[in-house]
Order: structure tokens, then sequence, then C-alpha cells
């Protein structure tokens, strides 16, 4: 079945406290090379059959009210393509 | 600067329990044609400079043995093109 993916990342402005967290625990670690870490969530979605423009839209609808919170998080990404 | 980006998935003989509930959600809201969601993360390092082999390899050992927790957690991708 067609597998679509949805990246959700914290907005820009904002801090990402977890992600503050990680790059300070590599800079503990005596990891070099790496300035700053942000962390977000990868939804993958299984559909039940083909993916048709209405289930594109439906999912592009579900990412932005459901899946993320749009106060503090951005959808950067939608790949349909992905296989499963 | 260059982005590096790291994908991590619970393992498919996991039950993910947030994902379930996202698919519990949908359902409930009277979403069709999405049969399963599961739930990873999404991890964005930015580099200081260039990405070099030695850069690439020390991704990768960081994605195995600190972003990702193997006993529940597959890598599932690393992106070392991905643009700031």
């Amino acid at each position: 079945m067609p597998k679509i993916v949805v990246d959700v990342m914290p907005k820009a402005e904002l801090l990402d406290p977890q992600g503050k967290a990680v790059t300070g625990a590599l800079n503990r670690l005596g990891t070099s090379g790496i300035s700053e870490v942000r962390i977000g969530k990868r939804f993958e979605l299984t559909t039940d059959g083909p993916v048709t423009d209405e289930l594109r839209a439906q999912v592009q609808q579900i990412a932005d009210d459901i899946l993320s919170n749009s106060v503090i998080e951005d959808v950067v990404n939608i790949d349909f393509g992905a296989d499963a």
C-alpha cells in the first residue's frame, strides 16, 4: 500500500528545548561540526488504496489541522510518493 | 549552512500507541482512506561547514547511537543533501 510521509518541525523562531538538549549532549560527547539540532515529527500514513487527488487534499487538511499545531509548528514537507 | 536530516521511526513490530491514537482520532473525525499512522522523529542537524566524508561517518554514528534507541527504533533515512 502507498505510504504518505508528513514532516512537521517546530517553527524556526521557537527555542526547541529538546533539540537544544541534544545539541548540548553532542558537544559534551566531543562531536564537532554540528552547530544545531532541531527535533520534529515524522508521520507515516498508510493508505487503503491508491493516492487520489481527493486523498491528497484530505491529507493536506489533516496535516495542517490535526498532525501539526500551527501555533508552534510548520508542516515542512508532504511526500505522497513513498512506497510501503 | 548545509542541513542533514535524520529520520527515526519506531520498529515495524512495535505497537506505537501514539500513532494508534492518531489513527483512532482520524477515524472518529470521519477521515477515510487512511488505515494506519505511525509517528517517528525527524532530526535536522545544521553543520558548521561543508559535509565531508568524516562528518558523514560521524553523523551515521550519532544517528545510530544517540538519536535513536536501537531497541525500539530504526534510522530509516539520512539525507545529507538538504539545504538550509
